[in-house]
């Protein structure tokens, strides 16, 4: 049972945000009594802490498994991307700052999550771009890697992008394109442009898939 | 008296940072009594409001020459690096976050300063770049120019970056060379690359001065 409520209270608060989901509408939808959901929580704020934290170790399986099956690390970096796209119809574009302005404990997580584990990422991505001659050697990993973490973090933030004038998947293919290719040698560029080719093909295609882009490969 | 004091104040506050000056150090140095400060004055935090004001219309002046006197966007963008640089040695390093975490209200006008002057300059930097197909066609010049005004603030910040590991100019250098190599097209990166040359030919041969930037065209 606790397992469905957070499969159920996951799927209510990715597609209508955190505040305006009540326990009623988690025990409505799953045809049971509040009481049962009391068994389990305390409150709701337990139940999104729950939430993120597993959200958070299947992101980070996920995100090993791109990292093992891509070829190299500017394919690594906008796979990323294609897997935010896939996941963006299911998630409410104002999320990340609900839950940062009205449940701090929750959104403690998700900064702890950013400052290990993506932070880690990153700065490997970039250290075995530089060491692949894809990404120039004269910059510096730990200054990018950690702007890139503030990045990701931005382009939820809307104070700055109103969800009214920007979709949130169009903000974050804005900086990672910007983000990789102020990184990339001519080598770099190269590569870069075979995916960005190949992406711009299979959208005009109608391809939902990405599995084309781990047919190429660094050398 | 009131333009002295606002002059030694500024003075001590970029060294010093603002909490540790006192109305007795500005006196002190002034050679005056602190009940002629207030006779101008009601608080430190009045002196700071106004200190930050008049920086703030010198530093847009200054962008105005910039602007004026540089043959295209891309020297623009290099050319503030050197404006920082040249003022560093006078800045206390933690003094932005001094004044963001102490001093609110003074804080709010460097805010609106970025929001509004820096923006926009930001802004028709970024199409005039296109424009001269120095940038990519592609790109979206209002999410770059607000990433870019948030790279700003992120560079002044010692939790991110913290004084004892980098130098405040060693960041800011990093996220601006990497900001504008991520807009750049092939005929922009044959004008970068002549102006970084230019600047490292000019560090070897330990000139201070980058006249020289100005001597170097778009066409």
């Amino acid at each position: 049972m606790k397992e469905r409520i957070l499969s159920e209270a996951e799927r209510l608060f990715w597609r209508y945000g955190v505040r305006s989901v009540t326990m009623d509408d988690i025990a409505r939808q799953l045809g049971i009594s509040k009481k049962t959901i009391y068994q389990h929580f305390s409150d709701k704020e337990q139940i999104l802490y729950q939430v993120i934290q597993d959200k958070i170790s299947t992101d980070v399986t996920e995100m090993q498994c791109v990292v093992s099956e891509t070829s190299n690390p500017i394919e690594e970096m906008l796979i990323v991307l294609e897997m935010m796209q896939k996941h963006q119809d299911q998630l409410s574009p104002n999320l990340v700052m609900d839950v940062k302005r009205h449940y701090p404990q929750a959104f403690t997580l998700f900064r702890e999550h950013m400052d290990r584990h993506i932070l880690k990422s990153l700065l490997e991505n970039i250290q075995k771009g530089i060491s692949l001659g894809l990404y120039r050697p004269d910059i510096n990993p730990a200054i990018l890697a950690r702007m890139r973490v503030e990045q990701i973090e931005l382009a939820f933030n809307n104070d700055f992008f109103p969800t009214s004038e920007y979709s949130m998947i169009d903000v974050q293919r804005e900086l990672i394109h910007h983000f990789v290719r102020g990184m990339l040698t001519e080598q770099g560029f190269t590569i870069y442009n075979q995916y960005v080719n190949l992406y711009n093909h299979d959208v005009q295609e109608n391809k939902a898939d990405t599995s084309g882009l781990a047919t190429l490969s660094a050398e």
